[in-house]
């Protein structure tokens, strides 16, 4: 980028601020909706973060030691595309002239990956601030990994702009309270405290005061009293970043800025750009009334400002990298292409010796193998790391005093626990984390947005079915494999036995681009001689057959797939033989050509399928209800073997019910 | 009842508390699983609570009038029942001799109207938690409805205990704020503070300070040093009852109490009886170490406290109703007995003159009309009314200074504004709420709570297609309606125009039992003239049809059902006769006889089914996929009819596919 030279002490920086100001509005004019208040409210706050405080490359915008940006209230986004033209991002006028239209790179919510300079998807509130937490937890893993001998290969800072509908949630609450116990000091909030919601006054809802709520989490909290003031956000930024144990969150009171009337406007009637006299608007601020027209004067200036800190920052960058040993260069290099894969045979790995694995061990045994063989792995689980079986034994836990720690207590948290691994995952690593099936629904809108951004996150859910027993109906999960299979990108794996949890993550290493949830039950189960570690990518595959004619086909995954190859044997014995096909991944089963699919399903065989779960999974695999043994209720608290008994899932149920359906 | 009368001043409380500890014990080896830190810790919470607060009685559990009480950690349930035995509840000793077993009243976590004095089923932390607050509101709005002339006919408390992991989950923070901003005095929780977690510390994940975190949200916050202290306790309780403008939490150590040393056993290793040393556990305790054999004196000490201020509570009760005008009187007496429905005929309705209506708008009109015919109805929506169209005109916005409103502003709370609907209706109400289909995952775990205590509350899903254009992926639904449809007892209805709204309202008046979804578009749609209201509560009906041969049926559902008539006249006219069906309730659709059924969809014709939503959805209906117009991917940011364009769902697009496949 040329940018022409001049004193920056010239520079009118209310000048920039309100050309930024009349882009958004420009932008959001032109396309006909978009949320104005925050344009008009929010201009100074990101002018002064991007003017004087990002280290950013606009020519390099995926500089991996970049500051990340998170506009967690992304219904600003008018604002944050403005301000990236502005300061040389790779968007041009004509794509801020298609704001919100189909195919343009200026969605009505950012989207990661589409707009450059857009670190993270957001839209839904509340989950930008706890990304945001997870991508400071990445900072401070790699700065402690790789920074040696003095050079500062990782250093980034974490900004988030957050509104008061994203602090009314409760992910990012979550998401705050560990970020507090973690002393992540490297993160730093700006909330835009306008005190409105979209019905108005937002303490008829809002009530707190944000000052002592953030601090007794253990955060900085710095206020900025006139929203406008450019030099007391910059000093409140500038506090922030000197703040060594503690995250920051500079409150920056909005409201009673020079916009205060278009505020109200606009923020109560959202949506609604015709609600706004641009030409009023424009009356009030320092620039030419004549739609997308920028001074050029302001736009060097901006330019200028961020060049003048930021100029050759990726070359010194490279120059430390050359640097550093040649293993921990290599690494860098991976986690900054997010090219991050091992070879599966390097694993190293040796089942139980009695010949019985539970697939909840199995796959802790593999994560720590994993974890030894890529530096990628990071994760945690929400509470007991015992009763979710996922400690890495070496990674030490992740804490204040251990930031090279593997293991994140992330608490019971659950939301913030799925968005945090979003912002892991953003920053490079295969994050994973660990908690009962059934409670899979309260990361759920966070799953969706890994979904949305094809992030590799793992995530490991046992304890996943009412096999549990006791527990009863609460945290058996029913429903919940359906909803995972359901979400776009998502694969989903329900292994039957160690074989076929060797088998998941060999595919998730070889052939999954995007997030994966691998179900797993925490029965102690037979390893099978039948299974297959590399049929596991097919999706599904026989385990059982026999030589005489086919009577019939049965379909299960996980836990009853043994269920299924005993009633299979009872069955046989009687004269009838059963096929068994193990299908711990249907979609990708159903993705196999139409050859392999007849040769383990023939057409004209009947087909059962056996799981303690909803039937939704099942209807395209087998069409006709009556032959879908599956559980469309909630379950109930007894002994495992009386829960399975109740709902017909023991061997006796089952050999009676399928010997009947094959008559 | 009869329990002996003795002086109170002679009672032994420990020896009550103690008695409680051990019966739970004794519940929890007799099961070989269970939480028994908490029995411990928590004895003399609860002890306190019952025999000096809650005001009940144990032979009339349901007295519509008694203190609430929610057992937020719901893995505490042997003390629960414990303590519901000993003050007399139908628990027997041998329903405790059944803890966790199958079929009994015992459950591993409470279900509410499986066990009498359970009064809401918990096992997901945080939502017994936020469950309370909607006690709390529904308690005040009555208070203030039907206390008049100085009869209190509602006065009663809602107490809640809740654990470290309650207080973690962000859906506990979310519902606390808005009990702080509406100054709901009469929700006392007590917070079993022992800082332990499944892994050990809890310092190494949860780090507040509580105290400052609830006076940020305008709490009262007691504290208790000892959690032995019966009478700190005791002291504690009154002075939350005696704060009049504030929610109190009462922060309860209990690490530093007699049993730390089994605490810290017995959390660390949940779910494990075997670890404790019962005899070490119960030489402690002033108790005979015989499993299951109680003092008699303690057992009658109790009762006779609870007792001493509970006698005649429900004569007192019954004649101050008889004081009441006879119109409230019905009505406590209905919203007691959970009887609240009307008839559907008295529903007062105008559609809109020029015949187009948006199923949103036609939702809020009859959802106003049945307020003014119900006083059952309580709702509001997740921050804004306006852009999710659900408030009530003369219903006054719920607040501290107006308790007889009718519209809740919830906030960005979706995930609490699930759960304390869920208080709402185990109050009496017909509770429902309001927000983006999208945002329905953010509550989907207090949906689920509901579908399994069955609760009748009405989640109105607004946005609900890729239609909604601009704001892209992240607003736009996709997987949700299969989600919803997936969950057991949940019934879904999408309906396709004004008169399938009111069909919906009319089902669910007349024929449902539970939790109802309603899928709602915002799209301005034509009111048809072949869409019949009585035919909703049969899931799918005829709306277009021809007289010659039919070459094909499209099934579709809310808007696309409008487009499916447009494709089916345009088909016509090149000779291809087509029949539409309406399906706004899959699930009642196919529980229809298969006379019905077959009179709607003839087996030997083709169909196809147009939603713009999963296809999970539509396995049932259609096995092919190949007939499944529907969308298994995520949207995108657009103008409307480009986004639809986009993924095939204009006219033209469907035009040319419908006819391609019906050749």
């Amino acid at each position: 980028m040329n940018i022409p030279k001049r004193d920056i002490n010239e520079i009118n920086e209310e000048k920039i601020v309100d050309q930024i100001r009349s882009l958004g509005i420009d932008t959001i004019v032109e396309a006909g909706e978009g949320h104005t208040g925050i344009v008009l409210g929010s201009a100074p706050i990101l002018y002064t973060l991007y003017a004087h405080h990002m280290r950013i490359d606009p020519d390099d915008a995926k500089f991996f030691n970049r500051d990340r940006f998170i506009l967690s209230c992304g219904h600003g986004s008018a604002l944050l595309y403005s301000v990236l033209h502005m300061a040389g991002f790779d968007i041009s006028i004509d794509d801020l002239k298609r704001y919100r239209k189909i195919d343009s790179n200026t969605p009505g919510y950012p989207v990661t990956g589409l707009t450059s300079g857009v670190d993270a998807s957001t839209g839904m509130l509340g989950q930008g601030f706890a990304t945001a937490v997870g991508m400071a937890i990445a900072e401070r893993n790699l700065e402690e990994r790789y920074n040696k001998n003095k050079v500062d290969i990782i250093d980034f800072n974490t900004y988030v702009l957050c509104s008061d509908g994203d602090l009314m949630e409760g992910v990012s609450y979550e998401a705050a309270s560990l970020a507090g116990t973690l002393k992540l000091n490297k993160l730093i909030a700006l909330y835009d405290c306008n005190n409105l919601i979209g019905d108005g006054d937002a303490s008829v809802t809002f009530n707190e005061d944000i000052t002592m709520r953030f601090t007794s989490m253990g955060w900085n909290v710095l206020n900025v009293n006139d929203g406008n003031n450019i030099s007391d956000i910059n000093d409140a930024i500038n506090a922030a970043k000197e703040c060594n144990d503690k995250p920051s969150i500079i409150i920056v009171k909005t409201l009673n800025g020079k916009f205060s009337k278009f505020n109200n406007i606009n923020i109560i009637n959202e949506n609604n750009a015709e609600d706004i006299d641009v030409t009023e608007v424009k009356s009030d601020l320092d620039v030419r009334d004549i739609p997308f027209t920028l001074s050029k004067d302001a736009v060097d200036d901006f330019r200028l400002l961020i060049s003048t800190r930021c100029s050759k920052l990726v070359d010194k960058w490279n120059k430390n990298l050359e640097k550093l040993d040649e293993n921990d260069r290599v690494e860098i290099v991976k986690f900054s292409e997010n090219k991050h894969n091992f070879d599966f045979k390097d694993l190293v790995f040796e089942a139980s010796e009695d010949g019985m694995e539970s697939p909840v061990v199995t796959s802790t045994k593999v994560l720590n193998s994993i974890s030894k063989l890529s530096p990628f792995i990071i994760g945690g689980c929400a509470d007991s790391f015992e009763a979710n079986s996922s400690f890495i034994e070496d990674g030490g836990i992740f804490s204040s005093n251990n930031y090279l720690g593997k293991n994140i207590s992330f608490g019971m948290r659950e939301h913030a626990m799925g968005a945090i691994l979003n912002g892991l995952s953003l920053c490079g690593f295969i994050p994973y984390c660990a908690t009962y099936l059934a409670f899979s629904e309260y990361m759920f809108p966070a799953i969706r947005f890994a979904s949305m951004m094809n992030l590799k996150n793992i995530y490991l859910f046992n304890h996943d079915s009412i096999s549990i027993g006791g527990d009863g109906a609460a945290h058996q999960p029913n429903e919940q494999l359906a909803l995972l299979r359901c979400m776009p990108n998502l694969e989903v794996f329900r292994p039957a036995d160690c074989n076929e949890v060797l088998g998941t993550y060999r595919a998730i290493v070889e052939s999954c681009d995007g997030p994966v949830a691998i179900s797993l039950s925490n029965e102690n189960l037979k390893i099978l001689e039948s299974t297959k570690v590399g049929e596991v990518s097919r999706g599904g595959y026989v385990v059982y057959d026999c030589d005489r004619k086919l009577s019939g086909i049965l379909i299960a995954s996980g836990e009853e797939v043994h269920t299924a190859i005993e009633v299979a044997k009872r069955l046989f014995s009687k004269g009838i033989d059963v096929r068994v096909v193990s299908m711990p991944n249907i979609d990708r089963f159903k993705k196999q050509d139409s050859q392999y699919i007849e040769s383990v399903l023939p057409v004209e065989v009947r087909k059962i399928v056996i799981e303690k779960a909803s039937s939704m999974s099942w209807n395209s695999i087998v069409f006709n209800e009556k032959y879908l043994i599956t559980l469309d209720q909630f379950g109930v608290s007894g002994d495992s073997s009386d829960v399975l008994k109740k709902y017909g899932f023991d061997v006796d149920s089952l050999e009676e019910k399928v010997e009947d359906l094959f008559k």
